[in-house]
Order: structure tokens, then C-alpha cells, then sequence
């Protein structure tokens, strides 16, 4: 025995987690409304949960334990347990207005956990539906305003080195169902057309080094090799920046419906600029005047004008847990519960998520929980104790150059509530003495 | 035009990606062979590529843009492209043996991008097929020597706040049909039996300080409600440590085939640890002894003794790019290439890592690309100019706790070559002159 805890101690010799999870470990303590892990622990979250002889009885006798399961060389590619059949992409009621091409289908981010989603259930936003590419006979075209001039297969762009980072991407109508009254009583139909993943591929910086850019190059145009091809007019700024041409979501190959084999990643810009099934990069001295950037993708403002080129998705959140489908129903007053959420900004890194309980008069700091990466999703948490009352809950994120979410009230100050895109001002939930969750509008939140 | 670049300075007001991988990225410029991304450029990774008329008109009259897609709504749940179908996990020719049900499906990590697996992909090693559990009959046993024993339904579970984290998990068979000679030249079926997701779930710390332990509980058995029920020792201070009972992978549910719907998870030891389809965690003052750790999973030594609660995965690293399923046959002498691959310990966090092209008698350091987190996949990177001559082709990983893989030689001859577990010994890949790439044996590197 005395050996045996040798041999573990000596091996044991493990360093702890790393700064980034470690300190927002901290976080979490610190900011819990002063409630440690122990306290937590000496107040028992479960509650007067026990075992009695029966139910041990019934662990140790559970059906599944008796008989073989599945071979293991069933699934050469595994798919979710049946039992999870509700967690889906869903076709949004209003925005698909029966179209089954020109179309979104929404992620369930009430589902989500942590900063990924997995490409089965990453959202999709298509104008011609989902183009089937042979990979073999894709062509990326770059043109124009460049030095050279390429037509490149997929095998040669993959020669570049690549680089994997993590970024969300939300179409700009995310949440343009809300902006005159909430229309949806859930949190997948209301926020749902986001989701984040891990993307591998070239910076198309190195790749317009090699090319050489003309000196007066200073407009980029993306186009997909889809029937609707979605032309959009990028600044080389931003081609130089940070994007990247992507062949890989989440450690495998982009699925068809994102891009397959080749789409235009722009960090924390509008999702439609993010061109799927790639075909062409042209470049020139003045801008495109897409029918994507003129009917489209525009920001109409109060004064009846409308802004265009207007590209970033601005700092954003929401409580995920609860939502009107996680209410807290089976939450007895008194218990102990996380509160948890999405925050996210196109601009930056999120720094810091308040939330507030009573529509906004008083807010606390929310903790920031697991990675925190710059233009992705970023998990926030709170542990409160629910005494059964009414609540008007909802949160309030800052990125790391101060942007912080608009009221409701501060928003359509502004914009009006013609606006379709962009919609950033804070989702407030009223949870009832019951524990149900609706969706509210309050206006007037405090600063 | 000149308000247009007024807006989009205004609003380009980004900050650029955090210190992590920015570091990373100035790692790259800084290792790459003194080579920075403008020196790639200079010397054009891409060689005599250009674009004729022929190949644009090509380029704008792809088959795939004449036609709508599928339909949006065709895919709740997604799937991969079609011509994606090699990039699957495959049963391991050696180990199978014939039986389907107690077995191992190897991840495809030839093809894998960045840290994260995706978890159709994952790979599995199950010893009586895959349990199939309704989450409604799921129940989680704590018993023994803690304070409060309890039966939980997953829901109660689910009440303790989350954490996600991304942790690599390796059968300590990983490796083991190469001990005496390479048996495969095949990088899928060497080193398969690993691969890497974000985790999420609760700190088994934050349970076990709910529930109490006592004083003399310094064991735990991990045991699955499957048939094989795989039953582990493991000691307590791990269990306080960083171990979690985790419900979801990547940010959906686990797969049945990974536990669904919980799996313990010990960041860094063992694969077989990490107890699937968790049924109860036992606590006691002695170790249980079980078959699965006194017949199966020691580690013999050259001494003909074993060594018994040997659990951590030591560091350990493989190059991904070239491998034998990806040689340099399309790459022409004088090209610019990537070598690419992955390091990991159980541990700690990735150091630094060191590749050959002489078969060890001289090192370079390679950059680490991307996020770099304790017990998790890390990738390194090298940009290398090949000029057509055979290499002996290595990489030799470190952590930050100064461990480095161990050569052939140094490992064999403290374990002689009867052992079937924790080989972390150098993998060197053989390249041809005409690009190919196989599995040899170097067994002097030197230090």
C-alpha cells in the first residue's frame, strides 16, 4: 500500500492547469457574489438528495449492464445518441417564409456548452442552398489588382503553412425578429443565428504577400462558386488583418453547408462575408456596389438613410441558463444555481459581463469562465440563490476596448426600429414565481 | 469613397488577436528557420502557378453555379461531404483480433486540424460494444467512505456549475504494436488510439466537497454501467485534483460511444481511466485490485516485474505532415513545406519541441502553433526547404516540466521490449528522395 502511494506521489508530479483556466478559476471564486467552492459545497447544491438500498439496487441493475452493446466498428463516423434528437438546427418560422433554399436554419445554443459548436449543428444562412463541390475540381481564383495573378487548386493553397484559431461568426439579422416586440418565446429562434468553431487554414496575408498586391489595390471582392455567390466588398485592411481562407471547421473538413472545401473567414464580421464555396478574390481601387451591400445588408437608420459597409458585429450577450427552454422549474426555492451565458464581441476580447436582476437597476459582475479568446464566444457565469421571486434577468458584456451593449431604449434611440441587422441592445428573461422564463423587452435599463 | 474608408476606420478600430496566439504567431516568425512570413512570400511557396484565360473561364463556369444546392432544411444535424468518406476512424488490423465488441477504432489524426477532434472521429476502445442508456434511467452512485452517499439522476448532476476544458485522452496501448519493429507504415493505425476535445462538466472536487469525504478515503473506484464496467483504482488526490464528471464533448452531448451521457474524465492518465457510461465512484481507505489493473494495463519491465498504478500518459509527440498516408510526392525539389505535427503530456504543458532531419544528430526547435494548454494537444510547426534528399525525418517533445521523450534505445532498454504500454520512444519517418514516407526504427539518436 505504502509502495503503491510511492509510485503515485512520485508520479503524480503534474503541474496545474494552465494560467488562462487557472486564473479564470479564480475569477470564479472571486466574483461568485463572495461564494467559494466551499461555501457552495457547505450549502450542498443537491439539496436532500440520498441513496437508499433500492436505489443502489437499481444502479447496480440497470438493463444496459447485462448484454452486449453495439460493435464498436459500427460507427466509422460516430453520430449523437438518439436520445438527443432535439438538439437540431431549426428553420427559423418567420425569416424562412417557406423558402427551403433561401433559408436559415437556426443553432441551439439553449444547448450549447462551452466555446465550440459542432459542425452538425453550427447555423447556416444560404441564398441557393447548399452547392455539392468535388474538391477535385475546385479553382480559386485570385485577380485583378495583384501582381500575379492565380488560379490555384485546393492541394496547392494547402501548401501555405496553416494556423488554427477560434471565432464565432453570427449573421447581422441575429436577434432581427425582436426589434419592434419580442416575437419568440426562444432563445435558439431569438439568437440562434451564430455559433463558433475552430478554423484551420492559410492568412490570406501570406498568401497576398506571395502574390504581391497592387499599390492601389485597397478593395477586395469575395464571391462563392454557388449559384447565388453573394459578392461582397472587403477592405484589404481587414484582408491583411486577420483573415484567413479555411479549409477546416473543428478538426475535420468544412461541412458542405459551410463552404466545402474552401470559404472566406473575416473575424467578428457580419456572417454574410464570410463567403462559402469560395470561388473568386478580385481586387481593385474603388468598391463593388454589390446587390448584397445596396438592398441588402444595409443599416437603415431613424433618419431614413442607411449606412452600408457597416461590417463588424458589435459586443454582444446573452443568459443561455436559464432561457425560455432551460426554465427553472425543477429549481426549488432556495437552491443554489448557475447562471451562465454567451458573450461576444466582433471588435475584441470580452473583459467583462455584468447581470442584472431587476431589469437593470443594479447589476453584479459576472465571472468569465474557461478560454477567453479574442472575436469568439466567451462564456460567463454567477451562482445565485433563487428565493422564488420574480425576476427581470439579463446581461450587460464590455469588450477590451470599452464598447459596451446598449440598452433597448439607447439602441432604437438611434437606429429606430426599421433596422433589421445588428441588434445588440440587452435580452432581458423574466423568470415568474414558477420558474418559467419569457422573453421581455425593458427599455430602460440603467447605466 | 473617402466616407466609405472613414467608416470602415472608424469601425476597423480592432484590437488584434490576444497574447496566446499571438505569441505563437511570433514563435512562428521568430523559429521558422529564421525565415518570416515576407521571406515565404519572397520566395513563393506556390512555384510557377498562374492563371490563364482557359482557367479563369474555368473558374467562372463551374457546373455546381449553375444549379440551386440542396435544400437548407435537408440537414437537422449535419454531415460530412461525401468525398470526405476515407477521413473515418478504422478498426486496428492487429488488435481487433476478429472481435468487433472488445476493440479499438483509431482516430485519423493523418488528418486531423488544429487540437480538436471531432467527435465523430474520436477514437474508441470499448471492451463489451457500446451501452445504449436512456439519460432518464441514467443514475450515478457515490458511495463508501464519504460522508453523504448519493444516487444521482443526471438533472441533479447537471445543478453543480460547469467548467469546460480541453484535454487530450490516450490509450496507454497507443503505440504498443511498434515496441519490437514497426509493424505499420501508417501513421493512423501507429498512433490513432488518441485524440483531443474541450470537455464539459463538473469538477468531481466540487462533488466530493458537497458530499464529504473521510478521513481515510484515499482510494476511488471508477466503475461503468456498461457490461464490462472496466472497474480503476484510482487515488484520491487525482480526484481532488483536475478529474471532472463531464456530460458534454466539443458542446453537445457526449456520443454513446464516449459514455453518454457521463464519462469520468482524468486529464492526462490513462484512456481506460477515463471510466464511460459512469455508474459509481467508490471511495476507500485501499485500493480494489482489479483484473483490469493487475492483468491488464501493468507495465512490464525488462526485470520481468511489473509496475502496477502506472497512469499517466508520459509527453510524447509524432509529425503529422508528412506521414506515410501523406507523403512529399506532390512537393518538387526546392518547395517550401510545412513539417507539422502534434505534442502532448499528461503531465503538464508542452515546452518546447525539437526536430531532425539526420535521424538525431542534429535538432532544430520547432515553433508551437496555436492555443498550447496543459494535458491537451499542442502543434508545432517548421517551415523547411527540401532540396530532394533523403531524411530521417523526428520530433522530440518537452514539457514544462522538463521531460523529453526518450529515444528508442533509452526506452528500451529500461523496458525491454516485452511491454505493450506508454510507448513514448521517438517516431521517425524515413523520407525518400521520391517524396515517400515510411515507419523506421532509429534507435541512437542522440541526445
Amino acid at each position: 500500500m505504502n509502495k503503491i502511494k510511492d509510485i503515485f506521489k512520485k508520479s503524480l508530479t503534474t503541474k496545474d492547469n494552465n494560467t488562462l483556466e487557472e486564473s479564470s478559476r479564480r475569477d470564479f471564486l472571486k466574483n461568485s457574489a463572495t461564494l467559494s467552492v466551499s461555501a457552495i459545497a457547505a450549502t450542498s447544491i443537491l439539496g436532500p438528495v440520498k441513496a437508499s438500498a433500492d436505489e443502489k439496487q437499481i444502479v447496480n441493475e440497470v438493463e444496459w449492464g447485462t448484454k452486449l452493446g453495439d460493435k464498436t466498428t459500427k460507427y466509422r463516423y460516430g453520430i449523437p445518441s438518439p436520445y438527443e434528437h432535439n438538439n437540431v438546427r431549426r428553420n427559423d418560422p418567420l425569416l424562412s417564409s417557406g423558402d427551403e433554399y433561401a433559408t436559415v436554419t437556426m443553432c441551439p445554443i439553449h444547448e450549447s456548452e462551452g466555446i465550440i459548436t459542432p459542425n452538425g449543428l453550427f447555423f447556416t444562412r444560404n441564398h441557393g442552398g447548399t452547392a455539392h463541390i468535388d474538391p477535385n475540381e475546385f479553382r480559386l481564383m485570385i485577380h485583378g489588382k495583384v501582381k500575379k495573378e492565380i488560379v490555384l487548386t485546393l492541394d496547392e493553397l494547402k501548401k501555405y503553412p496553416c494556423e488554427t484559431r477560434t471565432y464565432f461568426i453570427e449573421c447581422p439579422a441575429n436577434g432581427s425578429t425582436d426589434w419592434r416586440a419580442p416575437q419568440y418565446n426562444n432563445l435558439q429562434f431569438l439568437k440562434g443565428m451564430m455559433s463558433c468553431a475552430s478554423w484551420t487554414g492559410v492568412m490570406l496575408k501570406t498568401v497576398l504577400e506571395d502574390l504581391g498586391l497592387e499599390d492601389d489595390a485597397v478593395w477586395m471582392l469575395a464571391e462563392g462558386s454557388d449559384n447565388a455567390g453573394n459578392p461582397r466588398t472587403i477592405p484589404v485592411e481587414k484582408a491583411l488583418d486577420d483573415a484567413m481562407l479555411v479549409w477546416g471547421q473543428n478538426g475535420e473538413a468544412l461541412r458542405p453547408e459551410q463552404g466545402y472545401p474552401l470559404r472566406l473567414l473575416v473575424p467578428g464580421w457580419e456572417g454574410n462575408l464570410n463567403t462559402k464555396w469560395l470561388k473568386r478574390l478580385e481586387f481593385s481601387d474603388k468598391p463593388w456596389h454589390s446587390k448584397e451591400e445596396t438592398s441588402k445588408y444595409t443599416m437603415l437608420q431613424k433618419s431614413g438613410k442607411a449606412i452600408r459597409y457597416f461590417w463588424i458585429n458589435e459586443v454582444n450577450s446573452v443568459i443561455t441558463k436559464p432561457c425560455p427552454e432551460k426554465p427553472w422549474a425543477n429549481i426549488k426555492i432556495g437552491d443554489l444555481v448557475e447562471i451562465e451565458g454567451i458573450a461576444w464581441s466582433g471588435q475584441g476580447t470580452i473583459k467583462h459581463v455584468d447581470i442584472t436582476f431587476d431589469g437593470g437597476d443594479n447589476w453584479v459582475e459576472a465571472s468569465l469562465k474557461g478560454l477567453v479568446l479574442p472575436k469568439a464566444w466567451t462564456r460567463f457565469s454567477y451562482m445565485y440563490r433563487w428565493e422564488g421571486k420574480p425576476l427581470l434577468l439579463s446581461s450587460r458584456a464590455t469588450d477590451d476596448l470599452n464598447n459596451t451593449q446598449p440598452t433597448i431604449d439607447q439602441e432604437t434611440s438611434k437606429q429606430g426600429v426599421e433596422s433589421v441587422y445588428h441588434r445588440n441592445g440587452n435580452v432581458t428573461w423574466e423568470v415568474t414565481t414558477k420558474g418559467e422564463v419569457n422573453n421581455v423587452h425593458i427599455r430602460k435599463h440603467k447605466a
